[in-house]
């Protein structure tokens, strides 16, 4: 099947309005825009026809959960999904406003148009196409508003009910494919420990000409503490950190490498004259199958215009690892705690906080939800899927598998060019339309192996 | 002479209203207050009776003279101010609005309360007690409103005007003393090399998961180039950096260790478990008479609230080194500027920047006007005034100097506890009324010393 003209523009416009509502979740300024996306997402599921919705409330942002089945004994699908959103930050570097999307060179470019809104609402318009066409399907959704915060509350919803939310297949749409031309469907993604540290000197801003020179600047012993944090190598250094990494096999580093890739288009897309990162290693295993460490933010006295001589009395920085499997992000935060903790001087004080974290997790393409996705790829897209690994972090995927089912499909249609997290992030429409199909075909796929299986 | 009661109020008073006015000169948000500031400036020394005033306008902020002579064939003194304040940052650490000024506990809280506004207004009213009282007195007064960002402009003017300005001895009230237990006189104060260092990776904020382990972090090479700064022995390694500093002798250090300095009480008020600096030296030489280098502010990423996953494009940082005698700040501007740039690797593109800088400068305890305000402290504090080293900048000083006499006396009435450049800046009351008195005593005894030496 392909989509009519007609439904597409439909599409892109409900897109739009759902891409207009500003749900970001880690500041609580905008709880009333979070709670306006839930109850939209709840509106666009029954309006798709979905048998029962639900807004869930939890002590954070509500959770949104629909069902659909036409057939309680096929195999139960829960699709996985987030209405929340990244902060719009630095907002002076878009080109527009983040939350009044505009369609631009084929492109749709609002904050969450890719991550994951767009990417929920093709769910949501492939679920209306099953219904419309009565194409067999027993599917629950699972939509949350705090995934871009570590999940805090789906966590715990999920353990409680992990008897009603029992499935067969888990589909979740919040990654990204190679390119439209080299369809792929994600089989690793990394982990998350998140830090916040904080450098206490003298208790006061002080002046730094009647002071500088004998009492320690807290922004420079964190610089000398953040400087610490990886080798000449580009190793982590915190002891321990690799100890539980998988090493993975030269064959399997054969096959992840052959994926195609341009490196200097890398370059020239960043600006950037080389790249960098741990010895030994190629661009996309230094994103794929090793850990990370990143300073996110660095913050310290005055940043404003022009100059002012003051030694800063606290400085202060966010500092996060990606993480492989089999490495535990509590394990690894208690590690990174101790070691920075253990670098500070006794000139100055120093506090180190968790953020949230996230296991990393690996799928095997032996599954069965693997096999039918790899189909309907080929049905949309004219070729097999390459399993890749992504760098970024999915916090929940691995207590999905360990709490529902191992048989995790990471069907994503987002690109490298949406620029996630990022100002100007956009969502491809070409990509939009055709997961849609995808996700159809994905079930279309599902109930004839059944029916084949049963015959 | 003591002031009396009804003129202390006064004076107050009208300094509260002097203070309330937020004459910020870095940002030009407050363009329209500096003016008001100097035209206040001007009408007070009106009132004061000084008989020439102008408000001197430049390509920047004003500058205000007056003039004030009972017998032009008396020594002439140039008193110099400035009536810029530091911006009040961060504002939300201040009590009270910074510029609504409040008494408390025997001090006026305001930003510019002791730097240098409050100062300042000391040499208008003993202005006024000259007059009124018939003390015979040859003054010129130069208060400029750039002193916080460099006298980009009061540089020239005193250079084009070196002739009219032509003096025998310079007071400049901009400083602070030990105590009121122990009057002092700075006769060192540090020069400032102040530079703005830009770091940037990729053209924009990238994702830190897709990107993190691949592509250079600003913020962490920004870090390591921070941290290489100082050595472990908390010397600046800027090659060149030490070439021209003068070593003090031993007597001389002996001289300057000599003076009432209590490190626990130090430490104390600054709420740190040790001090630091350059080996070898101790907490007054590493203020005084040695050069430094710091932080003074540092900002990349996010720096919001909660965490968010970005890989910054651009890392920036301000760093200052006060310098002492005989370094020159444009020589050691430009050995940092081509040290840090060097120590940018491949993977980021590095710009350096200058802000303002200043020379340090030496005024001898053996000149004329030394001598005349060694008297004045004896007279009204009982006792002589320690010469002392000051770690803070007076970019201006070595101009005044070379273009005008080398007799500068900094005659300085803030203390410790002031807090300039800090929230909560204030200035006491003490210090307001009794310097003053110690400045008309300067005038009555330049009189007695000229007429002695007639006789």
């Amino acid at each position: 099947m392909t989509l009519n003209n007609n439904d597409k523009d439909r599409f892109l416009n409900e897109l739009i309005d759902y891409l207009s509502i500003p749900s970001v979740s880690t500041d609580d300024a905008f709880k009333d825009e979070i709670i306006k996306a839930a109850h939209f997402t709840k509106d666009a599921f029954i309006e798709a026809g979905a048998e029962e919705t639900r807004v869930v409330e939890t002590k954070g942002h509500p959770i949104v959960v629909a069902h659909s089945s036409t057939d309680d004994n096929l195999p139960r699908v829960l699709v996985y999904g987030h209405y929340d959103v990244q902060p719009a930050d630095p907002i002076e570097l878009w080109d527009q406003d983040p939350f009044l999307p505009v369609v631009k060179n084929g492109r749709v470019v609002a904050r969450g148009s890719a991550d994951d809104k767009g990417q929920v609402y093709m769910h949501i318009k492939a679920l209306e196409y099953l219904k419309k066409n009565n194409i067999p399907h027993n599917i629950l959704f699972l939509i949350e508003g705090e995934e871009e915060i570590g999940s805090p509350n789906l966590a715990p919803f999920i353990i409680d009910n992990n008897d009603v939310l029992a499935c067969d297949i888990i589909l979740v749409s919040d990654t990204s494919m190679i390119s439209p031309q080299n369809p792929s469907i994600t089989t690793s993604i990394r982990g998350l420990s998140y830090l916040e540290i904080k450098v206490t000197g003298p208790n006061r801003d002080l002046h730094s000409g009647t002071y500088g020179g004998a009492v320690a600047n807290p922004a420079i012993e964190l610089s000398k503490i953040l400087a610490q944090l990886k080798d000449e190598r580009g190793r982590v250094t915190i002891p321990g950190f690799y100890d539980d990494v998988i090493e993975l096999s030269q064959v399997e580093r054969g096959k992840l490498n052959a994926r195609p890739f341009d490196l200097s288009h890398y370059k020239k897309d960043l600006d950037i004259k080389e790249v960098t990162g741990e010895a030994s290693y190629t661009t996309l295993e230094r994103t794929g199958i090793r850990p990370s460490l990143d300073i996110n933010g660095i913050w310290s006295g005055y940043t404003g215009k022009g100059s002012k001589t003051v030694l800063p009395s606290i400085a202060q920085a966010k500092v996060s690892m990606r993480l492989v499997a089999n490495q535990n992000h509590e394990d690894i935060t208690r590690k990174a705690k101790t070691y920075i903790t253990s670098l500070a001087p006794r000139t100055v004080k120093i506090k180190v906080e968790e953020h949230h974290g996230a296991q990393p997790a690996m799928m095997s393409v032996d599954n069965f939800g693997y096999r039918i996705a790899d189909k309907a790829f080929q049905d949309v897209w004219g070729k097999r899927p390459l399993p890749t690994y992504e760098g970024g972090s999915l916090p929940i995927v691995s207590l999905l598998q360990e709490q529902l089912t191992e048989d995790v499909v990471l069907m994503g249609f987002g690109l490298d060019e949406d620029r996630i997290h990022s100002p100007n992030e956009s969502f491809s429409l070409e990509m939009f339309y055709k997961g849609i199909e995808t996700i159809i075909a994905f079930y279309n796929n599902l109930f004839i192996s059944i029916k084949t299986n049963n015959e």
